[in-house]
């Protein structure tokens, strides 16, 4: 697998170094247990996944929440209406392409497919979106500081 | 990414320690190819990833099969069952959280997309199912000790 | 986890030695910028992940596509129909099992979802793939030599 050395007209983002490999399967077991907690319904503890200050702008709020009681809240109001709806979502996310920034932060794109499934019903792709992550380490584990969600069927 | 230390008042799961990022990867290489070798109908190659005692509870049986040779069995019949009915079945693991037991063996919560195409027709998302997994280790090689499957439509 | 050694009288190819963690984060990396980029229409940089004279077939056209700037021209044409279309596209890869060739090359085997969704509409699961690369190293990252991509609603 050496390889010969081809020289190259066009520099690539593939071509950026990549991630050690302890460094991808932190970030992939935190977005595990992130959104296992999401779909669980745990608020304060998928609130606890955000820095003390993190935000997450949805795309369907013009501003974005900002903190974790305001991050809590939102899913047990969220948790309240699927039950409500006798729905179960569950938030895929994958497809993880990620950049450091200055500081060691890091940029973390995503795909995320919601999937929702009716009691006694068939299950449906609700929503496919892109997940845009600033993570940054605090207390010795991985914390979201900002997320931007966007939708493909918007823009 | 050193972090301050900021005190929390909230213990989440998502602060647990993660796996080691060769026992993350082993995981998720034991997955891909259990999952190929179902969705190939290698009956008795997929009934080997088990232990030899191994145990899956399906959401369509009260009980769950036990042993190789059952397994091996259940795969055979679905595959007939789908080579008469036209269709494909790929099952689509992902989003692990993985836990470590008492004893060492890895509990491993992940979500499960059935994807089904009929030959000439378009695929759907058929099944929405968690799938919760106890791995051991024998013959150096990761193996499902018990699998307990719960679709996303019931309870 | 070290568990005991049980005689096995079947080989399976679960039981093939898992590739290194480096080595496996270092393609989930690569697979997710490449697909990124392709949805992007990024046509030129996705290019560029291949080899000089890589090749793609497609299961929609009866020769492989050759060499960069046919695999360009390929993603270009395919943003401009999706953008009269007003769709957008997603490759979702995963489930990669890995096997190591003679020369070293990387053979994986995944499983792929393309997820489109209309300006304003539905997302839809479009077509569901098996997609086998070989992969080699090249200017010290990773770049496909060969695709060959199936449908599950063919063959």
């Amino acid at each position: 697998m050496a390889g010969t050395t081809v020289p190259e007209g066009t520099e690539s983002a593939a071509a950026a170094t990549p991630l050690s490999a302890d460094a991808y399967a932190e970030i992939q077991q935190f977005y595990a247990r992130h959104m296992q907690l999401l779909d669980a319904g745990e608020a304060e503890a998928w609130a606890a996944t955000f820095t003390e200050d993190g935000s997450f702008a949805p795309p369907s709020l013009p501003e974005p929440i900002r903190g974790r009681a305001q991050l809590a809240a939102g899913v047990r109001r969220a948790a309240a209406e699927l039950a409500e709806a006798g729905e179960r979502h569950r938030h895929l996310l994958g497809t993880h392409a990620v950049d450091v920034g200055a500081d060691g932060e890091l940029l973390v794109r995503s795909y995320a497919q919601i999937i929702a499934t009716p009691r006694n019903g068939q299950p449906r792709l609700h929503l496919m979106c892109v997940c845009e992550d600033v993570l940054v380490r605090r207390d010795g584990t991985l914390r979201v500081r900002e997320r931007r969600v966007t939708r493909d069927d918007r823009g």
